[in-house]
C-alpha cells in the first residue's frame, strides 16, 4: 500500500538518541525530515557535528520554532526530561502527532512524576491520554495515539523480558529482580566527569541502587501486565561499552511444570522485533548493535524454582530511537519494519 | 536499468570479512547469496555462529563444493592467503567471475609474491590478468574483469590518500611515510594469544616495522600511480578498537604554491565513496564505521614543506567486504552504491 | 619480627594469574622467586614474554622439574585445572607447602569434583586436608596448612559479600542470587575465538547460566557459613574490561529491623583487605585495579525486604594471585599485607 | 644515606596527574604529603573522590593557602596552564622548591609562550631560571633547581626517542616526523563532550595537526639537543585507551653505516628509566602502564635511509607525575628510583 511522505521534525538533535533518530529517519523512505533543532548548535550542519551524517543529511540544526513544528505531521522529542511537556500541548492542539523519547509522559500519576523528576508536571491532563509506546504491549493504542511516550531503555528490556512470565502468571510478582547493564551512551551525550573515557573505561559500577528513575516506569508497566502491584528490585550498572543493554531478570516460579521456552516463543511469535533464542542460549549485546531487535533467552538453572531471563537490546535503537520509529510506523500506517531492518553490525 | 538477480557464493565465511560480506550481500537487492562455505562450521547456521544474522540470513555453512561454486555468477574468497589460488583457475574456466579478498592476486610479480608469502604462487599466469580492485583507480578495468584482486585494508587507505599527491606530482615519491593505525578486526578472526581482549585492550603497539605484507602491495600501487619507483616507510600499529583504520601520511612537497585542498577535491569530486573534508578537519574512524566511505583531510602544518594526509576507512568495509561489493556492482552493472549506502553507526 | 627469605616457585607462569604472581612475588621482600615453569615458553626470559617484567625479573621460564620444586619452601600452581593434583602429593611429601590457584582442591567432595571437572580426582585423600584459602573465613587454618586451595575469583567476591548476612542469619539462604560481571582476564590467557578483542569488545553477554564451575564452590562455601544448605542462583557475565569483577548480590531479609551497614562494618573491621564503604556508596572496579582489596557496599532499596550487596575485586589480585600471596604471608609468618599494599591504579 | 622526610604539597589535585601524584607520593618513604588543594572539591576526602585512595591517604582537599604552601619543602603544580605562574614567584621567594607539571615554565621565550597560550606570561623573569625537567638531558641542572618545568607527555616520549639520533648527528634535523598516539587521560579530567566514553571509544582521530601546544616545546628541546634549529612535523592522535603514549618517530639518516642499536644502548645505558629493547622489538604501551619507564626500540626498515624509533611511556607517569617525582628525587638527594619502582600492571 503506497503511503504519502510524512513531514517530520526532531526537537533536540544533538544527543545520542537525536543523532540515531536522524540516521534512521534519513534512511526511511516514507519520511521527509525537515528540521532538527538544537539551541546550542543552531546553524551548524548536522554532518559537521556528526561525521557519519556528512554527505547523507543536508540539514542544519535550527532554533526550535513552534510554528514550523506545527507544520509537521510528527514531531519527535529527543530532549532532556522536562522540555517536551512545555511544547507538546501546542503541537497536539495543532494536530501534530508527538513521539516523546524523554520521560515526560511515561508515568500516569503526576504526583509520582513530580516525586522522581523534582518538579510539577506541566500538563498532567495529557498523562492519561499519552500512550506508552511499547508496541509489543500497546500496539493497538499506539495506532491512534496523538501522543506516544516512548519507553526508556531499561524499561524496554526489562518489561519485554518479564512480559511472558507475568502474563501467564508463572512467577511471583512480588519477588522480581532486574539486574541491568548498560553501555555508556545510555547516560546521554552531556559533558560530565563521570562519563569521560578516562573514568568509565575498564571499570564497572552499579549506580542508583537506592532509586533510579526507570524504577517507577518499570513498576508501573509490570503492574499493568500482572494486573496487580509488583515488587521489583532494580539495579542498573554502567559498563564500558558504547551501545548495548543487557537485562538479567530473576523470577521465582510458582511451580515447576512450566515450559518456559514455549511461553516465550508463543508470546513473541508474531513480533518482528523480539527474537527468542533456542534453549540454552546466551544473547550478546553486539548481536543487536544498531538494530531494533530485543533478543531474549530464558533459563531455569539447575531446574530450580528461579527463572532467569536474558534480554538484550541496543539502548539507542530498541531502547530509544528505533522504538520511536517503530511507533511512528504503526501510527502512520507504514510497514512496522520500515526503515528498521538493517542487519546489526558485528563485530 | 533493471538487472537480473545474480547468484553469489562466499568461500570462507567465518572470518570478519566473511560475516561482513554476508551482511552486505544479504541486504543487496540484486544478489542471491546461495552458499557460504566453511570447513569447520559446516552445517551450522550462519545465524547460530553470528547472532546479528539470526532471522535475517537463512543459510548454513557448507563444505566448499567446486561444482556448486561453478554454478554461480560470482564467487568471493574471504579465505586466508593461499587458498583462493587453488580454486580460482577452475572457476574462471567455468565462466565464474571471482573477487578475491585475500592477497593471492594482489602482486603482479610472482617472485615478489613468493618472497612475502613464503611459497610459490599456484597460478602465476593469472597475476597479469587479475585487476587490482581499487575502483577509484581502476574502475574501467574492473568492469570487464574476470578476476578482481580486492585490495588490503592498509593499501586502500594509504593509496587513496597519496593518490592525488602523486598523480599531480607535487610530492617526492622517494620520501613517503605512512603511519597507519588499525582496529583489531584487521588482524582477522583467528585464535591467537596476541589478539585476546586481555592482550590488546588498553594498549597500543607497532608491529611489522621491518616489513609488513602490505608494503609491497602499497609500493606497487604507488609506483603505478607515480609512474616511477617509490620509497615508502610503512609502520602499522594495532590499536584497541574493533573496526577502523587511520592512515596518517607524510609527503615532502616539491614547492609551496600548491593548493592541496583543491587537488584532493577535484580528484575525488565524482567518487561516491571518497569524502574530502574541509580545510582544517580531522576525520574520525567512527564516522565511517560500517560504511564504505574513505574520508580524507589534507593539511600542511605550519605552511611548511610537508603535506599531511589523514585517511580513514572501516577496515572491514572499504578495506575489505564493502570494496568487494563495490567491485561486484561495477562488474555486473549495478549502481555502484547499491547495497552500500547505509549511514555509518555513530556512536 | 625479622623473617628468613623463603624460596618460592611458580608452576605455570604464562597465564594471567602467573604473570600477576611474578609481579607480586618479585616485589615481596621476603621471597626469593627461584623458578617459574612453562613447558611451551621454556628457556625464554619472563621479560621477553611479558614486557612489564623486563629489567625487573631476571628469570627464564623452565620445564617443570619436580626435584627443583621440592627444594622450595612454597610452590604456587597457576596451571589449568587438573595439573596440580598430579604433582601436589610429591611436593607435600617432600615438605613443600603448596598454594594451588587452580580448582583442584577447592571442592571437598571428590564426586562433586568429578561431576564438574569431568574426570576422577587424582588424590582425593588430600581434599580433606586442603584448606580453602579465604583468609577472612579460614585464617587460622591457613596458618598451618600444608596445602591451600586458593579460591576462584567469583567465589571470593560472592562469599565475602554474603558472609556477614549469612553469619548473622538475616537473609534466607534458600533465596540467594549472585549476578556477577567479570573482566576478560578472568577467562584466562588462552587462544580462543570468543576471547578475541574483536569478539569481546563493546559487547556483554551472560554465560554458563545453566551451570558454571564456580557454582558448587560458592555453594559449598556459603553452606559452611550458613551452617545449612543454601540455594543460589549464580549468573556470570563477560564484560569488556581487562581486570575487575563486580558481584551484585541479592538476599531476602527475614525482618526489617536490621542495621545492615553495621553488620558489614563490624564483620570486616579488622580485615586489612576488605573495605566497607559508607551507606549509599557504589564501588567501582577500577578502584581496586591492581590491589588486593575487596570493596563492599550494602543497600536496602526502597527499604524493602531485599538486601543488595555490591562487592568488587580485581579478579587477578584478590581473586587469584594477591589472595595467594596473602595466604603465603599467613602461612609463613609475614605481615599479612606484605607485598600487597600498592595503591590501585586509577585511572 | 638517610634523608629527612620532606614536606610536600600538591596544588590542583583532582585531575589525572593530580591523583597520580598523590598515589606516588603516598607510597614514597621520604615524603610527608601535607596538603592537596582543589577549590571545587575542598573539604572532601581524597579517598571519597578517588576510590583507589580510600584507606590509604588520609587527607582532604583544601582551598589553596599560600602561607601553608610556603611552609613546604616542595610544591607540585598539577593545575591547568596559567595557574602556577601566579603563585610560583611567592613560593620561590619563600624558599620553596617548585615542580610545575603544567606548561607555564616550559618555554624559554615569553613571546612564544604568549603566542601558544594566548596571554602574556605572568613572570617571564623566571623562564630563564626554570630548569626543563627531563632528567636524561638535564640531570645536573635539576639537582640545584628552585623551579623545575616538568615536560609534557608528548615532549618526553618524542625527545627521548630522537635524543640519541640528534646528539650523534646521524639524522637530518630538518626532516623529523613525530607521529604520536595518546590515551585519553592525556587530555585531562575535565568535562568535555569530546572526551566522553561514547565519543572516544572505538574510534581514533588525529587532532591539532596544524599546531599543538607541545610542538614548540618539543622543537625547543630538539634544537637544544641538535645545537641548531630543527624542522619537525608533529601529529598527535587520540586513541581509545586510558593510559599510554606511543610515539613513532621518523628521521632521515645521513649515511647508512651507523649502528643505531648501539647508539641507543650506549646513550641510555646508565638511565634507570629508559629501556632500550633488542633489535627488531616493538614496545607495547601496556608494558609501562603505571611505571616510570620509557621503553624504546629503533628500526631501520628495509635497510633504507629512514630510522624509525618506537618510544612508549605511561603519559601519567613518565609523561607527568612519575617524572615529577623523579625530578624531586634528584632535587632532594633521594635515590632517583625512590617510590618509582613498582612493576607495571599487565594485563
Amino acid at each position: 500500500m503506497a503511503r504519502a511522505i510524512i513531514k517530520a521534525a526532531i526537537v533536540g538533535g544533538t544527543g545520542y538518541t537525536g543523532v540515531e533518530l536522524i540516521r534512521l529517519l534519513a534512511a526511511h523512505g516514507g519520511v521527509d525530515l525537515r528540521m532538527v533543532t538544537s539551541r546550542e548548535q543552531a546553524s551548524r550542519g548536522v554532518g559537521e557535528v556528526f561525521q557519519n551524517l556528512r554527505g547523507r543529511v543536508d540539514l542544519q540544526f535550527t532554533e526550535p520554532d513552534p510554528d514550523a513544528l506545527c507544520d509537521c505531521d510528527v514531531v519527535f522529542f529527543a530532549t532532556p526530561h522536562g522540555t517536551a511537556m512545555g511544547l507538546v500541548p501546542t503541537l497536539i492542539a495543532a494536530g501534530v502527532r508527538v513521539i516523546d523519547l524523554s520521560a515526560d509522559f511515561r508515568l500516569r500519576d503526576p504526583d509520582l512524576w513530580q516525586r522522581w523528576y523534582g518538579r510539577p508536571h506541566a500538563c498532567p491532563e495529557l498523562l492519561d491520554e499519552a500512550v506508552y509506546g511499547l508496541p509489543e504491549l500497546n500496539r493497538a493504542a499506539v495506532r491512534n495515539a496523538r501522543l506516544v511516550a516512548n519507553p526508556g531503555c531499561y524499561p524496554t528490556a526489562v518489561q519485554l523480558g518479564f512480559l511472558p512470565l507475568l502474563e501467564t502468571d508463572v512467577v511471583d510478582p512480588e519477588r522480581l529482580v532486574a539486574d541491568a547493564k548498560s553501555g555508556m551512551s545510555g547516560a546521554g551525550r552531556k559533558a560530565a566527569i563521570g562519563m569521560l573515557y578516562g573514568e568509565a573505561a575498564d571499570s564497572l559500577t552499579a549506580y542508583g541502587v537506592d532509586g533510579h528513575r526507570h524504577l517507577p516506569e518499570i513498576s508501573q508497566g509490570l503492574a499493568a501486565i500482572a494486573g496487580r502491584a509488583v515488587k521489583l528490585t532494580f539495579v542498573p550498572h554502567l559498563t564500558p561499552m558504547i551501545r548495548g543493554l543487557h537485562a538479567t531478570l530473576y523470577g521465582v516460579l510458582y511451580r515447576g511444570d512450566v515450559d518456559l521456552q514455549r511461553i516465550f516463543e508463543e508470546r513473541f511469535s508474531d513480533e518482528p522485533f523480539v527474537d527468542v533464542m533456542p534453549t540454552g542460549s546466551h544473547p550478546e549485546t553486539r548481536g543487536v548493535r544498531g538494530g531494533n531487535t530485543c533478543r531474549i533467552a530464558v533459563h531455569r538453572p539447575q531446574q530450580g524454582d528461579t527463572a532467569v531471563v536474558l534480554s538484550v537490546i541496543d539502548n539507542l535503537v530498541k531502547g530509544a530511537a528505533g522504538q520511536a520509529v517503530q511507533n511512528m510506523n504503526i501510527m502512520f500506517g507504514f510497514e512496522e519494519i520500515a526503515g528498521l531492518y538493517d542487519i546489526s553490525l558485528l563485530p
